[in-house]
């Protein structure tokens, strides 16, 4: 379901570190080059490049490419060269940062990875910042956007297929309790969403979904302003239908007059090596545009050329 | 500061398989030899004793552990048998059922392994149970306990040395205005004792006896009866100081007329291969008894020979 495009024949990871060190050699930069390359291998490859270019240059390619590139390219090219993990812990420490705070990218990270993935970050979150993932969210938010994004970061969900229906029910029942209560915050609410396994999730869900007439969401919008339940509503689509919250991350930051470069980098960035391609039709069927004209329509240059090569524009 | 005394030379895992498989034949079983195997071999090798029991007899050596052995003798035999997460795990599902129910075990378990050996113990029990640690924790538990025992469960903390003193003042302040306000429960203290390193939380905490006279837990005992506070100075020392909890925890299963033959067993399982020589110097300065001498007097038979065995007796 990746939208990665690599070559049949793929150059030894030398090879290609020497090619993109002639990117940057002499006047001006080999954009082109650049995209040709880094857009079209996997993560490993990536990181083998990323290791000769060290062992060959001496110098950490990322660091080269932030000072060659700039602007919207340079984020993704940034983004996309990392490793997934430390891609996601970047994400998140830059998050939690003052200017950049950001809720709704913790959250998005924490749901939609793997449990293994989840964890590989907070390791590269431990080496990069020699503190836990945890304790910068913990620190950083307060009341219940705190109670319900601590145990998100921190969960090892199990991923087994397995659901427990009797579970299912008592627990839709539990949820529409308290949501009939407008208890949003409850201790046992915030339990079963961020403890049960995505599949038992889906379960409790469909049966919330048949047993009380709505969509839990639909529910949980009682006062569509309010920021908890927001991240509540995000973080239950999250964890049950990824590709159509990043369809419409994406739809967000594509329409209107201006475009949000941020958002579209970041899924762009994280998406393409794991299910862009659902995404993609996800995004045709609720637009009637195809993903890559509509990023075709609000981006240009070289951020364009990037974007397009990472979903797969051309490939087809 | 493991008290596991391994022979110069260790038989083959296929040997010791062979030997243990003799000490089950015919009439009787012969303790003294399986007793004279596994407490003399590392987890690895028992690992790999394991191993070669099952390709070689085509049963799993615990099994037929359990099959031969009996009461508190089959028990140290079996949790000392498992590999440590594995070990964990098992004792961590024990402690959320409704019978064995405890919390101190749980407690005990996410506070003193290593943040990997944690995550190793959430993978066992993946793996075991097909559920989440943290979902059967939050499931069993309610109120202020469960919201202390989840995030200790799911921490991840980083392990680095590095403190910040600055932090370590600000949050030995607000530690003490929340204690002093009598909120033992409050979201600020709970995120500090559960998301900070060990490091980071020594620093803190000794600037907290410092600054305000009582070492912290002195402060938290306003009511000694309180299983909520009990299990918050208990979650403390094991973070700060392992070997006192340890030694206190023998002390009391070992004191007065019965013996706490579950929580000897358990503690002697789990710290014989990692700080169990530390242990036994806190009991020795803390009962003018060495704790070898202690153990005899309480126990006897096969029980008292494993438990020997284990803590380094007639090893020195």
């Amino acid at each position: 379901m990746a939208t990665l495009v690599v070559p049949a024949a793929v150059p030894s990871p030398a090879e290609d570190a020497e090619q993109l060190h002639k990117a940057f050699a002499g006047w001006g930069t080999n954009e082109h080059l650049i995209i040709s390359i880094l857009a079209h291998r996997t993560a490993a490859q990536r990181k083998a490049i990323r290791q000769a270019y060290q062992e060959t240059y001496g110098e950490d390619l990322l660091k080269d490419l932030n000072a060659e590139l700039s602007s919207d390219f340079q984020r993704i090219v940034f983004l996309w060269t990392l490793e997934p993990a430390e891609r996601d812990a970047h994400l998140a420490n830059e998050a939690t940062k003052l200017l950049t705070s950001n809720n709704w990218i913790i959250m998005e990270i924490a749901c939609t990875r793997s449990s293994h993935d989840l964890f590989a970050v907070r390791q590269a979150y431990h080496a990069r910042y020699k503190k836990s993932l945890e304790e910068d969210v913990a620190y950083k938010t307060s009341g219940d956007i705190r109670k319900l994004l601590v145990p998100l970061v921190t969960a090892f969900r199990y991923e087994g297929e397995e659901v427990s229906m009797m579970l299912a029910k008592s627990e839709a029942k539990k949820l529409r309790e308290k949501i009939t209560d407008k208890a949003h915050a409850d201790d046992d609410l915030i339990r079963i969403l961020t403890t049960r396994s995505k599949a038992q999730l889906s379960a409790t869900l469909n049966h919330y979904n048949n047993e009380f007439g709505n969509p839990i969401n639909k529910d949980l919008k009682s006062d569509p302003n309010d920021e908890y339940l927001k991240l509540l509503r995000g973080a239950i689509k999250c964890l049950t239908a990824p590709e159509k919250y990043f369809e419409k991350t994406l739809r967000l930051a594509i329409k209107g007059l201006g475009t949000d470069e941020w958002a579209l980098t970041r899924v762009v960035a994280t998406r393409a090596e794991v299910d862009m391609e659902r995404i993609k039709e996800y995004y045709y069927k609720r637009n009637s545009v195809r993903l890559d004209r509509a990023i075709a329509g609000d981006t240009s240059g070289d951020y364009e050329k990037m974007l397009l090569a990472l979903i797969g524009h051309g490939s087809e």
